[in-house]
C-alpha cells in the first residue's frame, strides 16, 4: 500500500488536498507529519512514498520552507499538483459571539490571507500564531468563549467549534497549489504539463535576462518565477521557474540543456500534469 | 521633532535598526507600532514622518506584508536603507538549562532563520509563534523554567531572561535589510545609490524577459528581483526590482521611462543611498 505523508495534523487544508489526491486512486496509508521538512526527508529516506505539501497560495505567495528544502536538502521530484479553492472560516466555541473575541489563533499563512479582515473587523483581538490551523482550533477551544480560530471548516468539526463566518480571506480568489513529491522519475506526459526547475545565475549583470531569453528562443511559456536568498547571502538569489511543457518535449529538453550550460547551479524538479483549478 | 515609527514593541531587531538609523542624526520621537501595515499607513496619513521596517533577510527572504502594502496600499517612497547583522540568541529564565526546554516562543521570521537549530537541538520542543520576538520573550518569561525564547539579546534584557546560546541562526551570513519609508521625494544622490520599482508585465510569453533586456540595453545592474502574487490571482505576479543607480541618472531615468511604457502597472518606490553592510 502506498505510504503518503502530508503536513498535519488532521483538520488542515493539506489533509483536504491529500484526500482529494487519493480520490479515485489506489488505497493508501495517510500519515500526518509534524512539519514540511520532516515530510520531505521521510520520502527522501524511503520511509514514505509520497509527500503532499502546500507550494504557493494566491494571496500569501510561496511557502518558503518548501522551496528551500527542495533546492538544498532533498533530491525529490514533483510528480503531481493540485489547486484547491481555500475558504477561511472564523470559528468560536458554541454559542459565543464573534464580536466578543479578544484572541485569535491561526497559522501564519492563514493570518496572512485574512490580514484585512483582522485589521478591519477584529482590531482589538490579539493574534496568536500556531504551527497549524488544527492546532489553532485546539487552542481556541481550550481558551474558551473569548477565543476564535481561523482555518478550514474541518478543524471546527474536529475540535467542537462552530463556524460563524465563512470566506473571510482578503480576496475571493483564494487558491492554494499543493504538490505531490516523490522519488520516482517523471511519468508519461499528460495532455497539458508543467515543468519546474531551480537555478542560480552567474553573478554578473544580465545573467537572468539571458536565461529568460532562452525560453523565448524556444517559444516556451514561463508561468512562474520566484526568487529565494542563496544560502544566506543578501543580494544573491536562486530562482524557481515553472514552464509549460514536459521534459520529454524536444523543445523543453533542449532549452533546459542550454539553461544548465548557462547557470552555476541547476536542478530539475520534475515534469507533471498541470492541474485544472478545482 | 521628527516622528519615527518602527515595528515594535521595544526589544525587537527593528528597534535596533531604528536606533542605528538615528545615530548621529537629529533628535527624534521614536514610536513602537503594533504591526507593519499600521506603521506605513500612519506615515501615509501624516501622523508619523518616517517608518523603519524590515524588508528582507538573507536566510528567510522578503517580508511579504511590506511588499504588498508598498505595492497596493500606500504611496510612500523608500528614502534610506540599513543592513544589520542579525544574531539570534536562545534565552531562558535565569538558572534554567536550555537542554530542558520543552517550549520555544519566537516570531515566525526568527523561527525561519533557526529551523535547523530547532530541528537538530530541540526536536522535542513545541514551537509557539508570536507577533514579535519581544512578545516571545515575555511569554517565555511567564511560562517559566521549561520555556525558551529566540530573538535579540535586547529582548532578554527587557524581560529578565538569560542568554544561553548566541548565533543559533542556520547560517552565519544572517543579515536583515531594513528600509526607511516616508512621504518626501527622493533626496540628492549619494556616492552609490539604489532604486526600487514594482510592476506587472502584460500577460504574454516573454514579457518579463523584455523588461530585463531593457536594463541590459542601458547597462543597468539589477540587484534584486522578487515576485508576489498579483492581488490573489494564482499564476499572475507583480515584480519588485532593485537596480544600481539614482532616478536623477539619465540612464536610470530613460530605462525606467521605457519600462513604464512596457508594463501594465508600474510604481516608482524610491532612489536612496545604498547601505554598506554594517
Amino acid at each position: 500500500m502506498l505510504k503518503i505523508g502530508y503536513l498535519g495534523p488532521e483538520g488542515t487544508f493539506t489533509q483536504q488536498a491529500a484526500l482529494h489526491y487519493l480520490h479515485n486512486k489506489q488505497e493508501a496509508d495517510l500519515n500526518a507529519m509534524p512539519n514540511i521538512r520532516d515530510t520531505l526527508l521521510a520520502v527522501q529516506r524511503g520511509d514514505l512514498d509520497l509527500a503532499v505539501i502546500p507550494f504557493e497560495n494566491s494571496i500569501e505567495g510561496s511557502v518558503n520552507i518548501v522551496l528551500d528544502v527542495l533546492a538544498w536538502e532533498v533530491n525529490l521530484k514533483i510528480i503531481d499538483e493540485l489547486i484547491l479553492r481555500i475558504s477561511q472560516t472564523l470559528m468560536v466555541t458554541p454559542g459565543a459571539k464573534w464580536q466578543d473575541i479578544t484572541e485569535v489563533y491561526t497559522h501564519p499563512q492563514s493570518a496572512g490571507q485574512c490580514r484585512l479582515f483582522l485589521d478591519t473587523h477584529l482590531p482589538q483581538a490579539k493574534l496568536y500564531l500556531t504551527s497549524s490551523n488544527a492546532e489553532g482550533a485546539r487552542q481556541a477551544q481550550r481558551a474558551g468563549r473569548t477565543a476564535g480560530a481561523i482555518g478550514p471548516e474541518a478543524a471546527a468539526d474536529k475540535f467542537g467549534l462552530q463556524v460563524v463566518l465563512r470566506d473571510i480571506q482578503d480576496n475571493d480568489n483564494n487558491f492554494t497549489r499543493f504538490v505531490v513529491a516523490g522519488n520516482e522519475t517523471s511519468r508519461l506526459p499528460a495532455a497539458r504539463n508543467r515543468t519546474s526547475i531551480v537555478f542560480s545565475t552567474e553573478h554578473k549583470p544580465g545573467s537572468l535576462a539571458c536565461i529568460l531569453d532562452i525560453f523565448n528562443l524556444w517559444d516556451i511559456n514561463m508561468t512562474k518565477i520566484e526568487s529565494r536568498p542563496s544560502r544566506g547571502q543578501l543580494g544573491r538569489y536562486i530562482f524557481f521557474i515553472d514552464i509549460d511543457g514536459h521534459m520529454s518535449d524536444p523543445d523543453v529538453r533542449d532549452a533546459l540543456t542550454m539553461i544548465q550550460r548557462k547557470t552555476n547551479f541547476y536542478k530539475f524538479l520534475g515534469s507533471y500534469p498541470m492541474a485544472e483549478i478545482d
